[in-house]
């Protein structure tokens, strides 16, 4: 096992891609650690890794035992325009914390990047780069091993984090949150896919706002878009956990059960399983996950394709594919439960019988540019949030 | 703060029950520590507080963080009849673990016991209680606050608990985990409690098998039988974190989807805070959780009665109550969620519309001696799995 | 076949029931006739049989057809607390129409009588009698085959309608519309059945408010009631043909989707072959259905019951048992449905992904006695209304 | 009032159109009177008409009373194709019943044909032209008001139709069975709606095979095909009576509980009232149904344009508008009940809590041409089933 500090003595991530191996991603950070008691809900920001290092390193060691091949440095939306000053402590003691914990493994460390909360104000090339730019100068000096742009909502601001990461000559990932009906300008999967290939990047693919089926819908889009180009790339998918049949192009954030109530979408570890085998028959060798996935999930992963990798993750060690575990159960009808068909068949209930299957997204028509979407500096008001509950009350009549 | 290992300048668990304050208990282990890679399901053994203390430790520091005033030794089913020698090592170390992390805030170390494996085959007095009594001479040595019979389907073997622990000069609390029909011989949750105060406890009530709902009918059937009788005790309850509408009277275990498919029952936070005031208005004191139970469910007990208790715990510097974090987000909608009437109407969706609501519990009949139900020391065989199939086949239809 | 006017020269209820014939009841007058514009919810009175007696006796008709053993007279709750002056016309029409349909086919006349709108008020058994007497002469005129004392919610009123009844010297059948808990005022099943069979009722059991799950389970315990004071009555069951797992005694009138949103609870043609089924089972012997129980659900009865009856009724010509007439349908999948295994197993979706599977049944704490629940001469006023919106309002919260 | 006979004497359907009244559309006969007794399912051929004329009467008098201003002839699929001879009679017969109703109000006779069974096989133009002019010609002779063409699943036959029934001199309407994907050759309703249109006929739109949602959005995509070709015809719809949103571009046919487990689908007559406004929001001027849709739901479209038309129809004396005649009911919380907020707001429940809310469509990608697809002429044989089902169990996997 290659000792931390020199990343370079592990196989890279083109060198494993293009070898045609299966690289597994990490999972939920935000929203995980946001259950812990780590991270608040609202601000989604990432001073866990200053203020808690324990309980961000203990989280990067069950992906890692849940078969990991990448641990993503914990600096989501960790820049000069979200956290101040202080995000610099932030992204760099999170490349320490990713370092430390893919020494212990087969793992690499990726510095990620992803969308400015300037970029639907004020689309200045300039200003916005320079923000990346700062963020790749940590990078940079941690020597992560590749990097990866996620969680763009417009194509336009990907190609430019792109543009301005490989500059490095590190390897560059690029990820984008939408799903089947293209970016939130229109410009549908295929040509964003184009377009980020164009812009350097050597992976790309689809992370967070969708579940793990309409996510594989948007690779499949971004694989035939580089396909008609004539266009190569290695493909990477880190959909939700969440089942989201009914969100509309702007994704689960617009679910009214938005942040506090996803519990009753939450994938089982089989409905990963299904979608690690869906992706691989797609092509893609980049699989992992975004919002919601779990440790467990992860691992699900790593099993159903380990007929494939030829070796099951650490933390398989506690759990028997497909519930075989169950065999030493007492009760007969839970040790007939220790086997992949009645799992893979069984239509899970919800236990809530006075509530739907299906929501309404909310999404107010409130358009780019309205006053109500600006980002703001403080809380709301008492006033302000009087007014928008009188919106809502009047939009979902 | 006290120092670990002098308990005794720490309020103790009745003088705290006496004085009319709310104990919040801590939430689930063993599935959580499943979920996390530690536990392997099916065994449900704690043997991860020697394999990977840190893991272990972890969740401890989120429970207390969340508010928790108990730390459980993660001791459950660690007895002789299930690990043969290693659980004396388990559960010195869990002691250690739990005092080191008791130490760290306002929180008391109970050493934990639960029902035997062999006693619906052979109830033999005198075997079981001194199975009780090697798990209470660690207990002792360790020096634990106080104890807690937890998860007995019996009230027999309960009342045989209370009897062992009781020698300790400890504080007992005993909980069953039995719904309001009461305990699997029939006995009335009534009757149960009288039994486990005339036995010695000094604490009473249910954990598991139930939901919330569920659970504090069982407790106020417990309370109302104590009345009867003019006996006195304190109230406790830690119920499952899953909604069990559909259960029969054996519990969440006959459920279809225990223990891999459980994700849409998850309780929300709000129905924790719901659930929380409810056990409050009922008189219960003593208020935790069982499985599912994840720090931010605790959490949520600690805030809804923040105003009762006078203080927040710490993991709430990372919460706004009832959302109220989320008035710092982009979009407006989001932000018009940040308010208590939101939450608490909310008819949250599973996003899963080709999903039942309930489900139709297994449980074949097979009774109390047979062959079918005898605790197996080796994983079941092909033969028997095959077996088990057909039988639940045609039990389905 | 037996002239109309001559009912003697067909065998009666009691002799086919002694002789362990099926009887088959009708269906649905009330809210079929509200659907087809010839009843009015809220007020639910027969006036259609003398201003739309080609509606009625179509209706009559069809059930006919279905297989119905018996026309019950359209005279459910026409009485002079309910109608005043017209109700004796009407009860003579509904005489008529229901002898010449029954003269058409193997069907006795049943003359039917129910709860007053005065007991819950004053339980006067003087006036209450009166009132049956008055119905009972018009059935005697009209020489009906047999009489039914129907929806009843108390035991006590029952009674006096049987005792009023069996004076005319024809069999009586009694029905209660009560669950497995008992009666409105807490008389158990099987103490309503005992009462009812002291009093001279030679059929008992029950109509209304519950599904046929829940009436079987009701009239099981009427069974069991009947046999432990070791009394023989033939058992009968005319129950909704709406699901109603939410229900509480009071049964489906609090349900909020009573009466104009209830089209989601139907009941297929399955799902009543397998009620009678259980029905015939249990030992029922006269099997019908009260609301909801269209032409094809009777057929349904009919139809499970062909091989102990052996014959199919007249509408069988238009169907095939168990969709086997798809077998003639263009697209193969749909010829593939042409088979019991998949009509039984189907779990049919209910297409509505926004709404739940179970109501809060209403019911507000009002108890007898309290002015909201007396009987209205007039329509109620606005200020009423708003009164009672109100309620509502705070009543769901 | 004009008496039978003599149409002429009554305002054409052009001339109500072109002044702007609305056109009340009749409802469902095929699966009204399968559920009635008096059709066969998998057939679905209307002998009825000379079998049972008093039943197909009764139906057409509960529509007119529920304020119908057409009485459609009970003619679907009666051609030389599906019923051999016996066509012709039965088509001139239900002329005769139509037109017998029709003149007891204010309707108009419209003679229907719809897609011949012939038309996937062979697309034999003359062929199929020859069945449509023979069904035309019994329709000249009884002289019925206006024609429509509907349930076509291909534009071409449609129109072919089109081509056939303006030969009559006689107005005519045509309607398709496709949803907003278009014509099952993919041509978009658009484009149907201009084809249909150049080839003559005066009023256009959908019918059948989606729900009144869907339905609306195919008519807008129709409306603006011909906005876009400056063309003009007036708009209809006769959508299902049943909720479809889990159906791909065939249809509720596809559904796996078509025929015989719809029940939970069916629409409110408040959710036929939001229709109603809907369609004339549109600028949909004839406004109907087809299968499933019952008088109830007629009526609610003639209550909701009350306001618009001055009137309501007759059956509305035993119906209080959204609800109110339930102000006379006895238990307070039903009285709360009669108002329009309450019924428009309720989200009614299933009370199928083990069941799912969607659907899987079946559809096995058999395509034109196939084998299996074929009419046949006599029941499939038991092989031929066993195939079927073997291969249904495949695709459900």
């Amino acid at each position: 096992m290659a000792p931390a500090g020199r990343p370079g003595a592990k196989k890279g991530i083109l060198e494993r891609l293009e070898s045609g191996e299966v690289v597994i991603g990490d999972g939920s950070f935000l929203i995980t650690l946001e259950k812990r008691g780590y991270v608040k809900a609202g601000l989604w920001t990432p001073e866990a890794v200053i203020e808690h290092p324990d309980a961000v390193r203990q989280l990067h060691m069950e992906f890692l035992r849940a078969g990991s091949n990448v641990m993503q440095t914990f600096t989501f939306s960790a820049s000069e325009d979200n956290m101040e000053s202080k995000w610099e402590d932030v992204n760099a003691a999170a490349c320490d914390l990713a370092r430390e914990v893919a020494g212990k493994g087969d793992a690499l460390v990726a510095g990620g990047i992803c969308q400015t909360s300037i970029y639907k104000y004020h689309k200045d090339e300039a200003r916005i780069k320079k923000l990346f730019r700062q963020q790749l100068e940590v990078f940079a000096w941690k020597n992560v091993d590749f990097l990866i742009a996620e969680y763009f909502e417009h194509v336009e601001e990907a190609v430019w984090a792109v543009e301005t990461l490989i500059a490095s000559g590190k390897p560059v990932a690029a990820t984008m949150c939408i799903g089947p009906e293209g970016d939130l300008h229109g410009v549908p999967p295929g040509e964003c896919a184009v377009r980020l290939v164009k812009a350097g990047a050597s992976i790309i693919g689809v992370n967070c706002h969708f579940d793990p089926t309409i996510s594989l819908k948007t690779v499949k889009l971004m694989k035939e878009g580089l396909e008609a180009a004539r266009l190569k790339a290695h493909l990477m998918s880190q959909p939700l956990a969440y089942h989201t049949p009914d969100c509309n192009k702007q994704g689960f954030i617009d679910l009214p059960e938005f942040p506090f109530g996803l519990e009753p979408r939450v994938a089982t570890r089989w409905d990963i399983q299904k979608y690690a085998r869906e992706a691989y028959n797609l092509g893609v060798r980049y699989i992992g996950g975004c919002c919601g996935f779990e440790p467990y999930h992860i691992r699900a992963i790593a099993e159903e394709l380990a007929p494939e990798r030829g070796f099951l993750p650490p933390a398989s060690e506690k759990h028997g594919s497909w519930g075989s575990g169950l065999d030493m159960h007492t009760k007969p009808w839970v040790r007939a439960r220790a086997r992949k068909e009645y799992w893979e068949n069984l239509r899970i209930a919800s236990g809530r019988p006075y509530n739907p299957s299906m929501s309404k997204p909310d999404g107010w028509g409130v358009t780019k540019g309205t006053a109500e979407l600006m980002q703001q500096k403080e809380a709301t008001t008492e006033q302000q949030l009087k007014e928008l509950f009188e919106k809502q009350k009047f939009k979902s009549q």
